[in-house]
């Protein structure tokens, strides 16, 4: 066999997140170096492959489930958790995350990535989509420590009002000259965990040259572009204005071609009933980041969004947006503010909207077609590689266990999350990251964080009369 | 000193939420019998204390808050977690929680408050207001256990379209005969850790007579009175049409005299502005529960009554309405819905509606305001009892640490919370309950559910192709 490690583990409720919705209640996976060989009954699964495995553990009690995968997330923000709490959109921008991002080291990225991966992995997730941060360099040496899969993008603006004078000379030719040489050096590098894909920051932020050799790019790589979409209403306001069309963003986009099934369209809040038909013929994959949503942005038609075929998958945007990044709890926001998001034209909520198999979709296989490996990931079956989490559900945080699938999205915490493999390696056994020094991390990241926010001349008011 | 036990905590961050917010950076608490005797810099507590100290525990790295208190929660409905998943409201009353709830013992009671009471106290709460259950007996004996604070409701309905025939023949004079029998029998018991109230299920289920006999005999025995209120449009609706008044419950219980101060108003989210003026004048609390808020209800004007000077409180409501159970969550949840509820009106959320300061009063001092012990609990202020959490905040739910308010109340995770203290005894140290078997809690809870799930006749659909 080549000396590929052969793994079972087994015992375990397995729930496979495949075509056919299967759920082993005592269940077994066979792990072939990163690969899926088997998936099934406990019984059958160790007759055919334990005599020859290299390790067979037994999960009794436990649940397993596809590796989460989440499609939005700022590693390069992690740093800056708590910078921006509690202001309006403007100082959110101009006076915090601006200042913060633009005065970021390579160093910087790197450590906020490490430090935002272990939240991750804590959280269940075993790929994420980098939602658009500096220095791609540093995050692709985290990554390929933390041992997770990712796929990394730049931030790419080459035009804008306001922005820092770091970044307000940048050409379009650089925008796209940096993002092809990155591409160049780091995709599919760390055993193919890492892609690399197109960024563009918002539409406020890119003329069209950007857009459309942006589009041709990601093409010609044959990979995906990420860009937030139609997060508020000025940015449809101001589409429509400088660029005449009738609605906003996803018109514009759709105008010139740029929806395709390679874009990964970060919130999509603002977007109309005929836009979401746009997405739909398109294939446009959606991220759906409820906690930002509701923080910053507002309610994207994410059921409406479903029954027109979209694929939407969820993240949990930057630390600064949300301030927890837990997929887990993005899972529980996801389905209490669809169910919610209603009242306001019915009067009443639909506690049926967005049920817990939906959710559970949206966090794995729509996740991987999100970032374009559907093929690969996203569920356990046969072939695919062995991204996957190990569930404890036997504490008081999900006691008791009438309904396996609505508690292990509504009721799981991260307490919950014992073990994750990432591409057939243990990157987390009962709570403890193997890959890098949890607390080594931890203390780089407060200095690092401290200084970062010095240099970036970044002040918080003070809360409450504090007493040195 | 009467050999009262003398406990010094120091060298922790001491939010203490009192009148001037004030917050010490290496703060200190004395603590005799189940009193707060000091508070301030370590320094000078250390050195009025020590000497003559029991327990002298240095906290450094931690922060020490008020314990957390839960003003709307069904410790009777723990046991029915996920029995009523991703179901319209009717499917959730008829078919679940009425012939779930209708058919628990004293014996049920007792276990689902201990396994609602080990959830209460991992996500540091030290004083929960039932909502109204079952067997209040059973209730008692487990919050006197658990080592917490309570005002424990019997659920009392009069009247009612639709109810088991268990429930539907109770006459006023039981329902106001049993609830007094209880508040003799067990006001003030447990250390004086708990106090019965008066509850009061909703309008559908109380005649006038209730109503008015209730307010009564809260008065005379100088307690509160716990009701669902203003919870669907169509309560409202039929209150109109029923009793007369020009828009609902709120009209209604304004013009027959039951707003009152000792009134803890559960959701109340389908009320005007001339109702929560309403409220504000007759000094009614309300007890937001924004998880339940957004899946079952409906997103009540928060902001609004904060500003007209009512004092909101937080609830976690039963775990068949929420799942999690953890006043943690609703913290952040409650930052969330309430910055995002009026991008309807606006067209853009409001970042800066309920700052992390006001939700971190509405989870301390007004949960202790709505339970009519303001004076006693809610801050850490000398004469006050010891009720306090400590929180450990390295780790990498909580780094970096820039604003460390809002990362107590929007990065804070129930990992964090490390150690809790009721009336001046530590109920929880290093994560382990000190005082009941959790593992044995939970067994027998389990066991518990099944037996009641099975005896009610309540049945899942299943979820996913599940292979035996």
């Amino acid at each position: 066999m080549g000396g590929k490690k052969l793994t079972v583990v087994h015992g375990a409720g397995i729930i496979t997140v495949d075509s056919e919705e299967r759920i082993y209640v005592n269940g077994a996976l066979a792990i072939e170096g990163d690969q899926i060989v088997a998936v099934g009954h406990s019984s059958s699964v160790l007759a055919e492959y334990s005599s020859r495995a290299d390790e067979i553990i037994d999960f009794e009690g436990s649940w397993i489930l596809p590796g989460l995968i989440n499609t939005h997330v700022h590693t390069s923000q992690q740093l800056g958790r708590g910078i921006a709490d509690d202001v309006d959109l403007l100082t959110w921008l101009h006076d915090r995350i601006w200042p913060y991002e633009s005065n970021m080291s390579e160093q910087d990225s790197y450590i906020s990535t490490l430090l935002c991966g272990i939240e991750l992995i804590h959280s269940g997730v075993t790929c994420f989509a980098e939602a658009g941060g500096q220095h791609v360099s540093g995050m692709v040496k985290a990554v390929d420590e933390l041992g997770i899969r990712a796929c990394l993008t730049r931030s790419t603006m080459d035009s804008g009002v306001g922005l820092p004078a770091l970044w307000a000379s940048e050409s379009t030719d650089t925008c796209m000259k940096i993002q092809e040489d990155l591409f160049t050096r780091f995709n599919a590098s760390a055993d193919d965990r890492i892609r690399i894909w197109f960024g563009l920051r918002q539409i406020l932020n890119a003329t069209d040259d950007l857009l459309l050799r942006t589009k041709e790019a990601a093409a010609k790589c044959n990979t995906g572009i990420h860009m937030h979409v139609a997060e508020i209403p000025f940015e449809n306001e101001w589409v429509m204005e400088s660029r005449g069309v009738e609605h906003g963003t996803v018109s514009y986009l759709n105008k010139i071609g740029l929806l395709d099934h390679n874009l990964l369209a970060a919130h999509s809040v603002w977007v109309d009933a005929s836009e979401v038909e746009m997405m739909a013929q398109a294939r446009v994959k959606v991220s759906h980041c409820p906690a930002a949503a509701m923080r910053m942005l507002g309610f994207a038609p994410v059921a409406e969004m479903l029954s027109a075929g979209i694929c939407v998958s969820l993240g949990t945007d930057g630390a600064p947006s949300n301030n927890r990044m837990s997929l887990v709890d993005e899972m529980y926001l996801a389905s209490l503010i669809n169910k919610g998001r209603v009242v306001f034209e019915r009067g009443t909520t639909d506690p049926t909207a967005l049920p817990a198999e939906t959710i559970l979709k949206m966090a794995t296989i729509n996740g991987a077609k999100s970032v374009l490996q559907g093929q690969s990931i996203g569920s356990l079956e046969v072939g695919k590689k062995a991204d996957l989490i190990v569930v404890n559900p036997d504490k008081w945080t999900m006691i008791p266990l009438h309904d396996p699938i609505s508690s292990m999205v509504y009721c799981m915490r991260t307490e919950n999350i014992s073990s994750v493999m990432c591409n057939g390696n243990w990157i987390m056994r009962d709570q403890k990251i193997l890959t890098v020094d949890e607390a080594l991390v931890m203390a780089n990241a407060k200095n690092a964080a401290m200084k970062l926010i010095t240099r970036a001349g970044i002040q918080l008011p003070k809360r409450g009369n504090v007493i040195y």
